[in-house]
């Protein structure tokens, strides 16, 4: 069952997953879900392999004693949230001229809209402007209601990557982004949810194609995970595995079928998927 | 375990419910959702008594021979979506002077919005102007996935009452009305789901404290079922259990803690909430 370092490598690249020994050293755990044999599961990724663990992300995360290896298991959004939640304009990089808001301006996502790393995203038919919006997404850990900010972060499991797709003739000519932003296949999530990561350093990337489109520190979030947390909180509870995308940064553009759209993240990996 | 006609009226009176001999006849079923000492099931109510059916809603609907009293169970709102939607702006009553839509103007509500009939609408602390909409809502029968208007009444399975509540401050304020219309309880659903009937004749009424607040025929919507199903279903895939509150006719206001509040729809129920 072993494989070779550059069979590994090349697994590790294709799955978008980017455990390696640093990340371990560093206390980072990463967790994913996915699909073998026709049973889905909850894992902790080592190396090139994936531990099933029994009862989900939020018990006692106990190995089964099962494990598969990366290459042969399919990967699924690494959550299973009831409510999916999104930031606008939070960097200033991607609000440019307009005003910064005051609080986190939030809205909607729903679960149809979801879609597995290396999932595809397909454009609707009456779409005619479907643009990438790379971004850091917030994984609950707890139940969360009318948590203050300085409590936020124990409310958090960890983080993962996302593309909050967006159609930008809805999102100016609707009177809500319901369909600009909840289309099916409009959240790609994942691929792996990190735990122990400090996030601000990390730097967020979206490559169209292989060519670099959005690059900015996570230091730039207008709002931070704890104030995003308590805010959303303070009108919706949380569950845990309820997922927030923060925002995202700079400018963005439109996509086309055959395109590949990677968000990347330090230290998270890489979300990576066709359009269609 | 009889119960006298007055006993039965008061019930019935109670619970919202409207079950009479007349809707049987009628061919209309009422099915609920309800809680009986710690267990949750779902029912048909037949006078003042349900009946516990297996496999939910979507499957053969079996009755298990349970029954309980109307008036021993603890009533829950009668369906378990993933995804809520709602219309906004589908009465010219309610339009007023601005354009009527071309198409369904639609939006999310979370599933923490979702409150029982009979539960308490809260008011959160910061909020100042919190209003009722009362709503007809179409409950989803099967997975509906770009769906024809002609073909689209094949995936209702049924309807009942909602009360799309909404504070206007934050609905003007915020860039999407993500919490004007998604916070906790903002979304009473229920009492029952009833099948077979015909909405276009019934009459739509809100009342605050007993006095009418709204009251309109179900045939006034702009959109009607068929119209939202099929726009909704080409951009968002429905599944068995979800559900779409239609919007608001006429003119709302405010509400304040120690009101009441009923949206009655005739055929279907009344669903009463108490404001906190």
């Amino acid at each position: 069952m072993s494989i070779s370092r550059r069979d590994f490598v090349a697994t590790m690249a294709a799955s978008g997953l980017v455990w390696n020994p640093t990340a371990a050293a560093a206390g980072l755990t990463y967790y994913v879900r996915y699909e073998h044999r026709g049973k889905r599961s909850y894992g902790i990724l080592e190396k090139d392999t994936i531990r099933e663990i029994r009862g989900g992300l939020f018990g006692a995360k106990t190995p089964t004693g099962a494990k598969v290896n990366l290459a042969d298991a399919k990967l699924l959004y690494p959550c299973e949230p009831t409510t999916v939640l999104a930031v606008g304009l939070n960097y200033k990089s991607h609000i440019g001229n307009r005003p910064a808001p005051t609080k986190p301006e939030l809205f909607f996502k729903p679960l149809p809209s979801l879609v597995e790393p290396g999932g595809e995203i397909i454009i609707p038919p009456d779409a005619k402007n479907v643009h990438y919006e790379g971004e850091f997404v917030i994984v609950m850990g707890k139940t969360a209601r009318q948590v203050k900010e300085s409590d936020a972060l124990q409310y958090v499991f960890g983080y993962t990557c996302g593309n909050d797709v967006s159609e930008r003739d809805w999102q100016k000519g609707d009177l809500q982004w319901w369909r600009a932003k909840g289309s099916d296949t409009f959240g790609p999530l994942g691929p792996a949810i990190v735990t122990g990561l400090d996030y601000p350093k990390s730097r967020l990337q979206t490559r169209l194609n292989g060519e670099v489109k959005q690059s900015q520190l996570l230091s730039d979030l207008l709002f931070d995970v704890p104030a995003i947390v308590s805010f959303a909180s303070h009108h919706v509870t949380l569950q845990p595995g309820d997922v927030i995308y923060t925002g995202t940064p700079g400018s963005t553009s439109a996509m086309k079928p055959g395109d590949v759209v990677e968000v990347e993240i330090e230290g998270i990996g890489i979300l990576r998927n066709r359009i269609r």
